[in-house]
Protein backbone atom coordinates (compact mmCIF):
# COMPACT_ATOMS: atom_id res chain seq x y z
CA UNK A 1 0.00 0.00 0.00
CA UNK A 2 0.87 3.65 -0.72
CA UNK A 3 2.14 5.62 2.53
CA UNK A 4 -0.25 7.84 3.85
CA UNK A 5 -0.47 11.86 2.98
CA UNK A 6 0.12 14.34 6.08
CA UNK A 7 -1.16 17.49 5.13
CA UNK A 8 -0.03 19.09 8.29
CA UNK A 9 -0.99 22.83 7.07
CA UNK A 10 -4.43 21.56 6.82
CA UNK A 11 -4.43 19.10 9.89
CA UNK A 12 -5.44 16.71 7.40
CA UNK A 13 -4.08 12.94 6.66
CA UNK A 14 -5.47 10.74 3.66
CA UNK A 15 -5.07 7.34 3.79
CA UNK A 16 -4.94 5.39 0.03
CA UNK A 17 -7.32 2.40 0.11
CA UNK A 18 -7.04 0.04 -2.94
CA UNK A 19 -10.28 -0.60 -4.12
CA UNK A 20 -9.34 -3.07 -6.38
CA UNK A 21 -7.87 -6.04 -3.65
CA UNK A 22 -10.49 -8.92 -2.87
CA UNK A 23 -8.29 -10.35 -0.03
CA UNK A 24 -6.71 -8.23 2.45
CA UNK A 25 -6.77 -5.92 5.22
CA UNK A 26 -9.32 -3.39 3.39
CA UNK A 27 -11.58 -4.92 1.25
CA UNK A 28 -14.68 -2.94 -0.83
CA UNK A 29 -17.62 -5.06 0.59
CA UNK A 30 -21.86 -4.92 -0.22
CA UNK A 31 -24.69 -6.16 2.03
CA UNK A 32 -28.65 -5.35 1.85
CA UNK A 33 -28.99 -4.87 5.61
CA UNK A 34 -26.85 -3.83 8.16
CA UNK A 35 -26.83 -6.66 10.59
CA UNK A 36 -24.79 -9.16 8.25
CA UNK A 37 -21.96 -9.54 7.05
CA UNK A 38 -20.87 -7.85 3.83
CA UNK A 39 -19.61 -10.27 0.88
CA UNK A 40 -16.57 -8.91 -1.03
CA UNK A 41 -17.12 -7.14 -4.71
CA UNK A 42 -15.48 -7.40 -7.78
CA UNK A 43 -14.80 -3.62 -8.52
CA UNK A 44 -12.90 -4.04 -11.22
CA UNK A 45 -15.88 -6.40 -12.87
CA UNK A 46 -19.22 -5.25 -11.09
CA UNK A 47 -18.43 -1.82 -10.48
CA UNK A 48 -19.59 0.17 -7.53
CA UNK A 49 -23.18 0.34 -6.73
CA UNK A 50 -24.70 2.43 -3.33
CA UNK A 51 -24.80 -0.79 -0.87
CA UNK A 52 -20.81 -1.11 -1.02
CA UNK A 53 -18.94 -0.19 1.68
CA UNK A 54 -15.18 -0.36 3.01
CA UNK A 55 -13.77 -3.02 5.60
CA UNK A 56 -10.99 -2.10 7.00
CA UNK A 57 -9.52 -4.48 9.62
CA UNK A 58 -7.44 -1.05 11.36
CA UNK A 59 -4.23 -2.10 12.95
CA UNK A 60 -2.33 0.43 15.52
CA UNK A 61 0.82 -1.57 15.97
CA UNK A 62 3.57 -2.62 13.85
CA UNK A 63 6.04 -5.02 15.37
CA UNK A 64 9.42 -3.29 14.30
CA UNK A 65 11.26 -6.41 13.23
CA UNK A 66 8.44 -6.87 10.54
CA UNK A 67 11.06 -4.45 8.71
CA UNK A 68 8.47 -4.30 5.28
CA UNK A 69 5.22 -3.77 7.31
CA UNK A 70 7.39 -0.84 9.28
CA UNK A 71 8.15 0.83 6.29
CA UNK A 72 4.55 1.49 6.14
CA UNK A 73 4.41 3.66 9.17
CA UNK A 74 5.26 7.49 9.03
CA UNK A 75 6.18 7.17 12.43
CA UNK A 76 8.88 4.26 12.34
CA UNK A 77 11.11 5.63 15.18
CA UNK A 78 8.34 5.32 17.65
CA UNK A 79 8.50 2.78 20.30
CA UNK A 80 6.53 0.62 22.88
CA UNK A 81 6.52 -2.80 24.22
CA UNK A 82 3.45 -5.12 23.64
CA UNK A 83 1.58 -6.90 26.03
CA UNK A 84 3.42 -9.96 23.76
CA UNK A 85 6.88 -8.85 24.90
CA UNK A 86 8.02 -7.46 21.00
CA UNK A 87 9.07 -3.90 20.32
CA UNK A 88 6.59 -2.21 18.52
CA UNK A 89 5.86 1.14 16.54
CA UNK A 90 2.79 3.56 16.45
CA UNK A 91 1.08 2.60 13.36
CA UNK A 92 -2.32 2.98 11.63
CA UNK A 93 -5.07 3.89 14.25
CA UNK A 94 -2.08 5.28 16.57
CA UNK A 95 -0.26 7.28 14.19
CA UNK A 96 -3.48 9.22 13.28
CA UNK A 97 -3.90 10.09 17.14
CA UNK A 98 -0.08 10.69 17.19
CA UNK A 99 -0.76 13.65 14.51
CA UNK A 100 -4.04 14.76 15.48
CA UNK A 101 -2.44 15.29 19.54
CA UNK A 102 0.46 17.23 17.97
CA UNK A 103 -1.97 19.49 15.81
CA UNK A 104 -3.66 20.40 19.03
CA UNK A 105 -6.92 18.70 17.94
CA UNK A 106 -7.03 15.47 20.27
CA UNK A 107 -5.78 17.69 24.24
CA UNK A 108 -3.63 15.79 26.69
CA UNK A 109 -7.26 15.78 28.82
CA UNK A 110 -8.82 13.73 25.95
CA UNK A 111 -6.07 10.67 25.93
CA UNK A 112 -6.25 11.42 29.72
CA UNK A 113 -10.12 10.73 29.69
CA UNK A 114 -9.22 7.44 28.14
CA UNK A 115 -6.64 6.45 30.36
CA UNK A 116 -8.71 6.83 33.10
CA UNK A 117 -11.97 4.87 31.17
CA UNK A 118 -9.69 1.98 30.72
CA UNK A 119 -8.16 1.68 33.62
CA UNK A 120 -11.70 1.50 35.23
CA UNK A 121 -12.89 -1.60 33.42
CA UNK A 122 -12.23 -4.62 35.13
CA UNK A 123 -9.97 -7.60 33.52
CA UNK A 124 -13.44 -9.68 33.78
CA UNK A 125 -15.37 -7.21 31.59
CA UNK A 126 -13.17 -7.24 28.73
CA UNK A 127 -15.07 -8.22 25.64
CA UNK A 128 -13.09 -11.78 25.39
CA UNK A 129 -13.71 -12.04 28.80
CA UNK A 130 -17.66 -11.80 28.83
CA UNK A 131 -19.35 -14.92 29.87
CA UNK A 132 -22.44 -13.23 27.65
CA UNK A 133 -19.96 -12.75 24.96
CA UNK A 134 -19.28 -16.74 24.07
CA UNK A 135 -18.94 -18.71 21.47
CA UNK A 136 -22.35 -20.87 21.49
CA UNK A 137 -23.41 -24.53 20.45
CA UNK A 138 -26.71 -25.94 19.76
CA UNK A 139 -27.25 -29.33 21.49
CA UNK A 140 -26.66 -31.80 18.63
CA UNK A 141 -29.65 -32.98 17.37
CA UNK A 142 -30.20 -36.14 14.58
CA UNK A 143 -30.91 -35.14 10.83
CA UNK A 144 -30.94 -37.72 8.14
CA UNK A 145 -29.23 -35.54 4.54
CA UNK A 146 -29.31 -37.24 1.55
CA UNK A 147 -28.98 -40.89 3.71
CA UNK A 148 -26.67 -39.84 5.45
CA UNK A 149 -27.08 -39.92 9.54
CA UNK A 150 -25.52 -36.61 11.06
CA UNK A 151 -25.39 -34.88 14.26
CA UNK A 152 -26.44 -30.86 13.37
CA UNK A 153 -25.44 -28.37 15.63
CA UNK A 154 -25.12 -24.54 15.46
CA UNK A 155 -22.17 -22.37 16.17
CA UNK A 156 -22.89 -19.01 17.42
CA UNK A 157 -20.17 -16.46 17.06
CA UNK A 158 -21.26 -13.17 18.77
CA UNK A 159 -21.09 -9.85 16.56
CA UNK A 160 -21.35 -6.85 18.04
CA UNK A 161 -21.55 -3.64 15.44
CA UNK A 162 -20.89 0.04 17.20
CA UNK A 163 -22.91 3.06 15.54
CA UNK A 164 -20.70 6.66 15.71
CA UNK A 165 -23.38 8.71 16.20
CA UNK A 166 -24.24 11.19 13.58
CA UNK A 167 -21.25 9.35 11.72
CA UNK A 168 -21.25 6.84 8.86
CA UNK A 169 -18.94 4.87 10.20
CA UNK A 170 -19.69 1.56 12.18
CA UNK A 171 -17.09 -0.52 13.84
CA UNK A 172 -17.80 -4.43 14.18
CA UNK A 173 -16.64 -6.95 16.56
CA UNK A 174 -16.46 -10.02 15.41
CA UNK A 175 -15.64 -13.02 18.40
CA UNK A 176 -14.05 -15.99 16.74
CA UNK A 177 -12.01 -19.26 18.32
CA UNK A 178 -8.27 -18.66 19.20
CA UNK A 179 -6.68 -20.11 16.22
CA UNK A 180 -3.79 -21.47 18.26
CA UNK A 181 -5.25 -21.79 21.48
CA UNK A 182 -8.31 -22.69 23.86
CA UNK A 183 -10.65 -19.33 24.41
CA UNK A 184 -12.13 -16.39 22.20
CA UNK A 185 -10.81 -13.58 20.02
CA UNK A 186 -12.59 -10.77 19.19
CA UNK A 187 -11.39 -8.71 15.80
CA UNK A 188 -12.19 -5.36 15.27
CA UNK A 189 -13.18 -3.97 12.23
CA UNK A 190 -13.83 -0.28 10.90
CA UNK A 191 -16.85 -0.21 7.70
CA UNK A 192 -17.71 3.10 5.82
CA UNK A 193 -19.60 3.58 2.92
CA UNK A 194 -17.95 3.86 -0.06
CA UNK A 195 -19.56 7.31 -0.90
CA UNK A 196 -17.11 9.00 1.87
CA UNK A 197 -14.22 7.73 -0.22
CA UNK A 198 -12.34 10.86 -2.37
CA UNK A 199 -11.90 9.18 -5.63
CA UNK A 200 -10.95 11.03 -8.91
CA UNK A 201 -14.48 10.47 -10.55
CA UNK A 202 -17.35 9.33 -8.82
CA UNK A 203 -17.14 5.88 -8.12
CA UNK A 204 -21.05 4.98 -7.92
CA UNK A 205 -21.89 3.18 -11.41
CA UNK A 206 -18.42 2.83 -12.76
CA UNK A 207 -16.09 -0.11 -12.16
CA UNK A 208 -13.03 0.15 -10.65
CA UNK A 209 -9.42 1.32 -12.78
CA UNK A 210 -6.43 -1.29 -12.83
CA UNK A 211 -4.90 -1.05 -9.11
CA UNK A 212 -7.60 2.22 -8.54
CA UNK A 213 -6.68 4.32 -5.32
CA UNK A 214 -9.41 6.76 -3.62
CA UNK A 215 -8.79 7.99 -0.47
CA UNK A 216 -10.41 8.25 3.08
CA UNK A 217 -9.81 11.80 4.76
CA UNK A 218 -8.75 11.88 8.84
CA UNK A 219 -9.73 15.48 9.93
CA UNK A 220 -10.96 17.50 13.05
CA UNK A 221 -13.96 16.32 12.11
CA UNK A 222 -14.24 12.59 11.98
CA UNK A 223 -11.06 12.19 14.47
CA UNK A 224 -12.64 11.92 17.50
CA UNK A 225 -14.18 8.84 15.76
CA UNK A 226 -10.50 7.17 15.56
CA UNK A 227 -10.05 7.62 19.82
CA UNK A 228 -13.20 5.56 20.21
CA UNK A 229 -12.09 3.11 18.25
CA UNK A 230 -8.51 3.10 19.89
CA UNK A 231 -10.79 3.19 23.18
CA UNK A 232 -13.13 0.66 22.01
CA UNK A 233 -9.96 -1.96 21.36
CA UNK A 234 -8.73 -0.87 25.25
CA UNK A 235 -11.40 -3.23 25.74
CA UNK A 236 -11.14 -5.89 24.15
CA UNK A 237 -8.81 -8.12 25.97
CA UNK A 238 -6.09 -7.87 28.25
CA UNK A 239 -3.36 -7.77 26.00
CA UNK A 240 -5.46 -4.93 23.89
CA UNK A 241 -5.56 -3.09 26.96
CA UNK A 242 -2.04 -3.20 27.81
CA UNK A 243 -1.02 -2.23 24.31
CA UNK A 244 -3.51 0.96 24.39
CA UNK A 245 -2.50 2.24 27.32
CA UNK A 246 1.26 2.00 26.26
CA UNK A 247 0.67 3.52 22.89
CA UNK A 248 -1.24 6.73 24.88
CA UNK A 249 1.97 7.13 26.94
CA UNK A 250 4.57 7.18 23.74
CA UNK A 251 1.77 9.72 22.23
CA UNK A 252 1.88 11.63 25.45
CA UNK A 253 5.54 11.10 26.13
CA UNK B 1 4.16 -33.63 2.96
CA UNK B 2 6.20 -36.67 1.98
CA UNK B 3 4.51 -39.00 -0.68
CA UNK B 4 2.29 -41.80 0.80
CA UNK B 5 3.90 -45.45 0.80
CA UNK B 6 1.51 -47.68 -1.73
CA UNK B 7 2.22 -51.03 -0.40
CA UNK B 8 0.65 -53.21 -3.53
CA UNK B 9 1.09 -56.67 -2.06
CA UNK B 10 -0.16 -56.00 1.30
CA UNK B 11 -2.80 -53.88 0.03
CA UNK B 12 -2.28 -51.07 2.00
CA UNK B 13 -1.63 -47.03 1.75
CA UNK B 14 0.42 -45.97 4.44
CA UNK B 15 -0.57 -41.87 4.72
CA UNK B 16 2.33 -39.47 6.40
CA UNK B 17 0.96 -37.72 9.06
CA UNK B 18 3.23 -34.54 10.30
CA UNK B 19 2.77 -34.07 13.65
CA UNK B 20 3.75 -30.59 14.42
CA UNK B 21 2.29 -28.07 12.11
CA UNK B 22 -0.30 -26.01 13.69
CA UNK B 23 -1.25 -24.55 10.59
CA UNK B 24 -1.71 -26.48 7.05
CA UNK B 25 -4.53 -29.07 6.35
CA UNK B 26 -3.41 -31.89 8.50
CA UNK B 27 -3.32 -31.00 12.66
CA UNK B 28 -3.38 -32.26 15.57
CA UNK B 29 -6.14 -30.99 17.67
CA UNK B 30 -8.17 -31.70 20.89
CA UNK B 31 -11.59 -31.57 22.55
CA UNK B 32 -13.47 -32.69 25.54
CA UNK B 33 -16.83 -32.97 23.82
CA UNK B 34 -17.60 -34.32 20.51
CA UNK B 35 -19.74 -31.46 19.25
CA UNK B 36 -17.38 -28.63 19.73
CA UNK B 37 -14.65 -27.58 17.51
CA UNK B 38 -10.99 -28.34 18.95
CA UNK B 39 -8.21 -26.51 19.25
CA UNK B 40 -5.18 -26.79 17.79
CA UNK B 41 -2.03 -28.74 20.35
CA UNK B 42 1.54 -27.65 20.62
CA UNK B 43 2.60 -31.41 20.37
CA UNK B 44 6.17 -30.23 20.64
CA UNK B 45 5.73 -28.42 24.23
CA UNK B 46 2.15 -29.55 25.30
CA UNK B 47 3.07 -33.34 24.18
CA UNK B 48 -0.41 -35.81 23.40
CA UNK B 49 -2.99 -36.78 25.26
CA UNK B 50 -5.96 -39.30 24.53
CA UNK B 51 -8.19 -36.39 24.04
CA UNK B 52 -6.06 -35.53 20.91
CA UNK B 53 -7.35 -35.95 17.08
CA UNK B 54 -6.37 -35.56 13.85
CA UNK B 55 -8.32 -33.36 11.86
CA UNK B 56 -7.51 -33.40 8.16
CA UNK B 57 -8.92 -31.21 5.40
CA UNK B 58 -8.97 -34.05 3.27
CA UNK B 59 -8.39 -33.23 -0.87
CA UNK B 60 -9.29 -35.48 -3.87
CA UNK B 61 -7.95 -33.48 -6.65
CA UNK B 62 -5.23 -31.40 -7.95
CA UNK B 63 -4.81 -28.56 -10.69
CA UNK B 64 -2.70 -30.30 -13.05
CA UNK B 65 -0.67 -26.92 -13.33
CA UNK B 66 0.29 -26.60 -9.90
CA UNK B 67 3.45 -28.83 -10.24
CA UNK B 68 4.54 -28.35 -6.61
CA UNK B 69 1.09 -29.59 -5.47
CA UNK B 70 0.94 -32.60 -8.33
CA UNK B 71 4.32 -33.89 -7.28
CA UNK B 72 2.24 -34.96 -4.17
CA UNK B 73 0.21 -37.17 -6.11
CA UNK B 74 1.09 -40.61 -6.81
CA UNK B 75 -1.00 -40.52 -9.90
CA UNK B 76 -0.60 -37.34 -11.81
CA UNK B 77 -1.09 -38.97 -15.05
CA UNK B 78 -4.80 -39.45 -14.21
CA UNK B 79 -6.88 -36.75 -15.60
CA UNK B 80 -10.11 -35.34 -15.79
CA UNK B 81 -11.64 -31.37 -15.93
CA UNK B 82 -13.18 -30.05 -12.67
CA UNK B 83 -16.30 -28.41 -12.60
CA UNK B 84 -14.23 -24.88 -13.19
CA UNK B 85 -12.76 -25.94 -16.08
CA UNK B 86 -9.62 -27.11 -14.88
CA UNK B 87 -7.21 -29.83 -16.24
CA UNK B 88 -6.91 -31.78 -12.91
CA UNK B 89 -5.46 -35.14 -11.84
CA UNK B 90 -6.92 -37.88 -8.70
CA UNK B 91 -5.10 -36.77 -5.14
CA UNK B 92 -5.38 -38.11 -1.75
CA UNK B 93 -8.96 -39.54 -1.44
CA UNK B 94 -9.44 -40.35 -4.99
CA UNK B 95 -6.20 -41.56 -5.21
CA UNK B 96 -6.90 -44.24 -2.49
CA UNK B 97 -9.78 -45.22 -4.21
CA UNK B 98 -8.06 -45.64 -7.58
CA UNK B 99 -5.77 -48.46 -5.33
CA UNK B 100 -8.15 -50.36 -4.32
CA UNK B 101 -9.91 -50.60 -6.81
CA UNK B 102 -6.89 -51.58 -8.97
CA UNK B 103 -6.62 -54.40 -6.14
CA UNK B 104 -10.41 -55.76 -6.67
CA UNK B 105 -11.15 -54.43 -2.81
CA UNK B 106 -13.49 -51.94 -4.38
CA UNK B 107 -15.65 -53.47 -6.84
CA UNK B 108 -16.64 -51.82 -10.11
CA UNK B 109 -20.42 -52.26 -8.72
CA UNK B 110 -19.30 -50.37 -5.25
CA UNK B 111 -18.67 -47.31 -7.50
CA UNK B 112 -21.66 -47.89 -10.00
CA UNK B 113 -23.26 -47.54 -6.41
CA UNK B 114 -21.73 -44.26 -6.10
CA UNK B 115 -22.55 -42.96 -9.45
CA UNK B 116 -26.13 -44.01 -8.96
CA UNK B 117 -26.72 -42.57 -5.87
CA UNK B 118 -24.97 -39.37 -6.44
CA UNK B 119 -27.37 -39.29 -9.85
CA UNK B 120 -30.07 -39.74 -7.71
CA UNK B 121 -29.62 -36.44 -5.35
CA UNK B 122 -31.60 -33.45 -6.89
CA UNK B 123 -29.57 -30.31 -6.96
CA UNK B 124 -31.53 -28.80 -4.50
CA UNK B 125 -31.23 -31.00 -2.10
CA UNK B 126 -27.55 -30.89 -2.16
CA UNK B 127 -25.70 -29.68 0.78
CA UNK B 128 -24.73 -25.88 -0.04
CA UNK B 129 -28.57 -25.36 -1.35
CA UNK B 130 -30.46 -26.83 1.53
CA UNK B 131 -32.60 -24.34 3.26
CA UNK B 132 -31.77 -25.63 6.86
CA UNK B 133 -28.40 -25.71 6.81
CA UNK B 134 -28.00 -21.98 5.92
CA UNK B 135 -25.91 -19.52 7.96
CA UNK B 136 -28.59 -17.87 10.41
CA UNK B 137 -28.87 -14.50 11.59
CA UNK B 138 -30.30 -13.67 15.22
CA UNK B 139 -32.55 -10.33 15.39
CA UNK B 140 -29.92 -7.80 16.62
CA UNK B 141 -30.54 -6.59 20.16
CA UNK B 142 -29.15 -3.15 21.92
CA UNK B 143 -26.79 -4.38 24.66
CA UNK B 144 -24.22 -1.71 26.28
CA UNK B 145 -20.99 -3.08 26.65
CA UNK B 146 -18.46 -0.91 29.09
CA UNK B 147 -20.41 1.96 27.94
CA UNK B 148 -20.78 1.67 24.53
CA UNK B 149 -23.79 1.00 22.70
CA UNK B 150 -23.72 -1.99 20.67
CA UNK B 151 -26.66 -4.00 18.29
CA UNK B 152 -25.05 -7.68 19.28
CA UNK B 153 -26.00 -10.76 16.99
CA UNK B 154 -25.72 -13.98 16.98
CA UNK B 155 -24.52 -15.45 13.46
CA UNK B 156 -25.01 -19.60 13.48
CA UNK B 157 -23.00 -21.67 11.30
CA UNK B 158 -24.05 -25.37 10.72
CA UNK B 159 -22.04 -27.90 11.52
CA UNK B 160 -22.63 -31.36 10.09
CA UNK B 161 -21.05 -34.52 12.35
CA UNK B 162 -21.29 -38.28 10.72
CA UNK B 163 -20.03 -41.04 12.42
CA UNK B 164 -19.02 -44.09 11.08
CA UNK B 165 -20.48 -47.03 12.24
CA UNK B 166 -18.00 -49.50 13.77
CA UNK B 167 -14.57 -46.94 13.09
CA UNK B 168 -13.14 -44.61 15.20
CA UNK B 169 -13.51 -41.99 12.52
CA UNK B 170 -15.85 -39.10 11.62
CA UNK B 171 -16.16 -36.12 9.11
CA UNK B 172 -17.43 -33.18 9.84
CA UNK B 173 -18.79 -30.61 7.47
CA UNK B 174 -18.54 -26.68 8.31
CA UNK B 175 -20.67 -24.64 6.70
CA UNK B 176 -19.23 -21.11 5.90
CA UNK B 177 -19.45 -17.82 3.69
CA UNK B 178 -18.13 -17.89 0.58
CA UNK B 179 -14.95 -16.47 0.50
CA UNK B 180 -15.48 -14.15 -2.58
CA UNK B 181 -19.22 -14.59 -3.45
CA UNK B 182 -22.82 -14.42 -2.03
CA UNK B 183 -23.74 -18.34 -0.97
CA UNK B 184 -22.22 -20.64 1.63
CA UNK B 185 -19.71 -23.21 1.11
CA UNK B 186 -19.67 -26.48 2.73
CA UNK B 187 -16.09 -27.76 3.80
CA UNK B 188 -15.48 -31.39 4.89
CA UNK B 189 -12.61 -32.56 7.66
CA UNK B 190 -12.33 -36.25 8.15
CA UNK B 191 -10.94 -36.89 11.89
CA UNK B 192 -9.41 -39.51 14.22
CA UNK B 193 -8.18 -40.45 17.68
CA UNK B 194 -4.43 -40.08 17.72
CA UNK B 195 -4.10 -43.91 18.95
CA UNK B 196 -5.06 -44.20 15.25
CA UNK B 197 -1.72 -43.76 14.07
CA UNK B 198 1.33 -45.93 13.40
CA UNK B 199 4.37 -43.88 15.35
CA UNK B 200 7.68 -45.27 16.31
CA UNK B 201 7.05 -45.49 20.06
CA UNK B 202 3.64 -44.65 21.70
CA UNK B 203 2.71 -41.19 21.41
CA UNK B 204 0.22 -40.61 24.39
CA UNK B 205 2.15 -39.45 27.55
CA UNK B 206 5.10 -37.83 25.40
CA UNK B 207 5.69 -34.42 23.12
CA UNK B 208 6.60 -34.55 19.49
CA UNK B 209 10.09 -35.19 18.24
CA UNK B 210 11.17 -32.54 15.54
CA UNK B 211 9.21 -32.94 12.74
CA UNK B 212 7.74 -36.49 13.61
CA UNK B 213 5.95 -37.89 10.93
CA UNK B 214 3.48 -40.88 11.84
CA UNK B 215 1.54 -42.80 9.35
CA UNK B 216 -2.26 -43.46 9.15
CA UNK B 217 -3.15 -46.87 7.41
CA UNK B 218 -5.42 -47.09 5.13
CA UNK B 219 -6.30 -51.23 4.45
CA UNK B 220 -9.14 -53.02 3.56
CA UNK B 221 -10.46 -52.45 7.08
CA UNK B 222 -11.53 -49.06 6.61
CA UNK B 223 -11.44 -48.35 2.78
CA UNK B 224 -15.28 -48.30 2.53
CA UNK B 225 -15.22 -45.27 5.03
CA UNK B 226 -13.43 -43.45 2.33
CA UNK B 227 -15.33 -44.53 -0.50
CA UNK B 228 -18.15 -43.37 1.31
CA UNK B 229 -16.33 -39.65 2.09
CA UNK B 230 -15.95 -39.70 -1.71
CA UNK B 231 -19.79 -40.12 -1.68
CA UNK B 232 -20.46 -37.68 1.24
CA UNK B 233 -18.67 -34.97 -0.70
CA UNK B 234 -20.34 -35.39 -3.82
CA UNK B 235 -23.39 -34.16 -1.83
CA UNK B 236 -21.91 -30.45 -1.23
CA UNK B 237 -22.51 -28.96 -3.91
CA UNK B 238 -23.30 -29.10 -7.42
CA UNK B 239 -19.31 -28.79 -8.01
CA UNK B 240 -18.33 -31.66 -5.70
CA UNK B 241 -21.07 -33.90 -7.51
CA UNK B 242 -19.53 -33.01 -11.31
CA UNK B 243 -15.91 -33.39 -9.92
CA UNK B 244 -16.85 -36.71 -7.79
CA UNK B 245 -18.71 -38.09 -11.09
CA UNK B 246 -16.10 -37.35 -13.33
CA UNK B 247 -13.37 -39.03 -10.76
CA UNK B 248 -15.57 -42.24 -10.46
CA UNK B 249 -15.48 -42.54 -14.25
CA UNK B 250 -11.46 -41.71 -14.47
CA UNK B 251 -11.26 -44.72 -12.27
CA UNK B 252 -13.38 -46.70 -14.38
CA UNK B 253 -11.88 -45.77 -17.20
Amino acid sequence: MPKILIKEREHKIEVPILLTTVSGKIRVKNRSILNEYGTPVATRRDGFVLSNYVEWQIGYDVVKKEVEKLAESSLPDTEFIGANGKIKALYELSEYIWYFFKWGVISRKDLGNVINYLNSIQNNDLIDNNSELQIDRSHPVARNINGFDFEYTQVKYPLLIHKFNGYEIVTEIKITEKQYAVGTQPMLYLCFPITELKAETNLIGRTAKTREIAHFEITKNNIKVFLEMLKMFGTLSVNHKHDILQIINTILA
